[in-house]
């Protein structure tokens, strides 16, 4: 089977049938957009249905989850579950877009829009992929299911509460995590793993009401000023993290898994492609050590009083900051929020307000190379991209990966086609129909390595 | 004439009057507003007219200034000059608002409004003690120039510009700026210094884009981090502010001065006004001294990454502090904007991009005790308080007060009906109706003592 020739011939329905599904703006984060986020659920199991799959809603405490299957290959066969999530991030600062991040639009065979690649994009080719697959081929070698997330840019709190119950389903010989990424445009790569993820929140408060800085100042203590000064320690004088405990239980990479990595990174091109002046790895390690097997600490959002047009003399009554930590092998993300939490309690100044509440989270995972699944995916790659495939960790963190691999029961391959240009979670996110094209037939060509069939 | 029975009998006119003057929006610092303010102070001249004087709209380069006057008195009798604005605060956080801030309405014989007090409901009670004595004073024994600014919450740099120009008109024999307050309800006061102010703001840039924090965290240096770290170094151990030449030019209260003014502070009091749980008054100096007598350095507005609802993985690209400085004589904004500027340029780290934005500035003034306008008014408050006016000092800023006495050429006094608890720069600014009416009668007769006529 040509799925090449299919793919051309049936492209400008598979974009049309993308751009739809781009249009939902299925905000998990923000509670205004609930029904949206079920809409597109609904829509995807109506999609799923059409093209030969048996698929379902799964309601969850927050957003549901979609289910689908197609089990012809028989209970003697090989049985692969992907994984998705079709929720996108917040859009903000919305003023930056350069077009409606929900009115998907092409530009230089990039297409632009919210989830254009994360994780809509890399979910919709390979939803195109079991379409295809399905469709054509004779006898099916593989059973395949899907599992497509909800919340995954909001801390998958609901999905990870049904994963137990939903066992029987979910269970599989292998794990496919399409949501990571290209090393670099046309050479595929498969990451070994990615880091954890503890998110939360601090509120430091002074006063009842917000107060007229030359009425008050100099009697209250400003509870911005409060704040910039329990973030400021936050590391020391060399860059480390200096939270008591932050650094408990992480494992050092051994130097053969060091060794498996590919590490290159291009920093003078990095600074050109992100507009990047300033720097900050953890002192003794490189940046990509930093970013793929270091845990950091990053402080996410801050406001307090005014921050809008013009001035206004304001001693505010309370300072929020979001911060969150990314975790690695053998981190949890409830000892960092009690770290977090314990620092803000010995170091604020007296007398002010604190309130600290946690957001998500999830532990780090890794994979091991010799994994059936992996192999497959990089020889998938390999005659396709035509090239070798680089093995790489991840920075990010999808939190619900390792609790999900334990109920699936298989070896995991975490895999990709985004490239780190592409905007995710800020303006003009965008993913290249060249990538787009790539990921479909690397899929199909997966499906029937794995199933031992010629493509 | 009986000034009590004629303000009860108009009661209800003057209140639907003053409504209508806080019904305008004329938020000065927000350029969404511009037209707004520019009806408010065609509205004030149509008023102006109505009540007997000469009025007319004196163009700026930012926003209109009102000027109107009553000659009748004749050149040898003396001149006074009332000092007013019309301009108000922006409003957010507007969700803590109980009513719209631009629908007055009572509560508790409270009008709750923007600019209830701050400067509408000031600038009414005068204005409505003018008309009341332009009516009903047989011969005028002084002569009343009103002058009422649109900028004072935003600067005002345009009025500041066409103060020379004007000199002429602005001439008087006594300038009366009537912006101020109470120390405590019932008690009669008057304020012999404000502090200056310097406002700016500082943007740190890591990036050209926000960046997702899994797949940059490690490698860029966090904006909001860098801010934060050269926030907290703003303060020494001890509390006092650290920025080299921050200090310079301040003068010491002389002890004559010292004893004149009433300090008097019930801490526990003010804590349970204002819901204070955290104080930070300067090392050596009580809160009042530090609020009235000393600069005080503030972070007044911050804003980085993503601080909305739940929680969004940004490493920002840039992180926002608007900070001002209050200043005591002899300090200049200049200074202090360039003593900050330059705290930025050696304390930020390296790589990270800096902008720096000088906002507005006015210098501190302090008046003399002994000056004849200070007398005056502080016969009339005793006349119709019935208690002895205590002097003060007042740790907030009219920026254009220092400009403004030099053009005037007379003495000045600094009074008002505010007090503490009026919320005014935050949300339920409030004004009671029988500080209103004490107000009126304290306007009305200070017009009389002056003229040396009976009330």
């Amino acid at each position: 089977m040509d799925y090449k020739k299919w793919y051309l011939a049936h492209a400008a329905q598979i974009q049309k049938d993308f751009f739809t599904f781009l249009s939902f703006p299925s905000i998990s984060a923000d509670p205004h957009y609930t029904q949206d986020v079920r809409r597109t659920a609904v829509w995807l199991v109506d999609y799923l249905k059409q093209l030969g799959m048996d698929a379902e809603l799964w309601e969850t405490s927050v957003h549901p989850c979609v289910f689908a299957s197609c089990m012809r290959a028989g209970k003697d066969r090989p049985t692969v579950l992907i994984y998705q999530h079709y929720d996108v991030q917040p859009v903000d600062p919305l003023e930056l877009w350069h077009s409606d991040p929900f009115k998907p639009v092409v530009k230089d065979n990039q297409v632009y829009a919210r989830g254009a690649l994360d994780n809509k994009g890399q979910c919709f080719y390979s939803i195109t992929a079991i379409g295809a697959y399905i469709q054509h081929a004779k006898k099916m070698g593989i059973n395949i299911k899907l599992f497509i997330e909800g919340e995954e840019e909001s801390g998958g709190v609901g999905t990870a509460a049904i994963l137990d119950q939903k066992k029987e389903a979910l269970k599989a010989d292998h794990l496919l995590i399409v949501d990571l990424g290209l090393v670099e445009p046309g050479v595929p790569s498969i990451s070994l793993g990615m880091r954890g993820i503890m998110t939360m929140e601090v509120e430091c408060r002074a006063a009842a009401v917000d107060l007229h800085s030359g009425d008050h100042g100099g009697i209250v203590l400003n509870p911005i000023r409060a704040l910039a000064d329990v973030l400021a320690q936050f590391w020391d004088d060399k860059g480390r993290v200096a939270i008591p405990g932050f650094y408990d239980h992480v494992q050092e990479l051994s130097p053969a898994d060091k060794a498996k990595i590919h590490w290159g990174f291009d920093q003078k091109k990095y600074a050109a492609e992100f507009g990047v002046t300033a720097f900050a790895g953890e002192p003794g390690y490189s940046l990509m050590e930093s970013n793929w097997a270091r845990p950091t600490l990053e402080i996410n959002g801050i406001s307090g009083g005014y921050a809008g047009e013009g001035f206004k003399t304001v001693l505010p009554a309370k300072a929020v900051a979001k911060i969150s930590c990314r975790l690695v092998p053998d981190q949890e993300p409830d000892h960092l929020f009690q770290c977090v939490s314990k620092f803000f309690k010995t170091h604020l100044a007296k007398g002010m307000g604190l309130k600290v509440q946690y957001h998500h989270g999830g532990p780090p995972f890794r994979s091991p190379p010799q994994a059936r699944i992996v192999q497959v995916a990089a020889q998938a790659y390999e005659e396709i991209f035509g090239k070798p495939c680089r093995f790489t960790l991840c920075g990010g963190s999808i939190p619900i990966v390792p609790a999900l691999a334990k109920v699936c029961g298989g070896d995991v391959a975490l895999i990709g086609m985004g490239l780190a240009t592409d905007n995710i979670h800020a303006p003009n996110e965008h993913f290249g129909l060249d990538r787009f094209e790539l990921g479909f037939l690397t899929m199909t060509r997966l499906f029937h390595i794995l199933a031992g069939e010629p493509a």
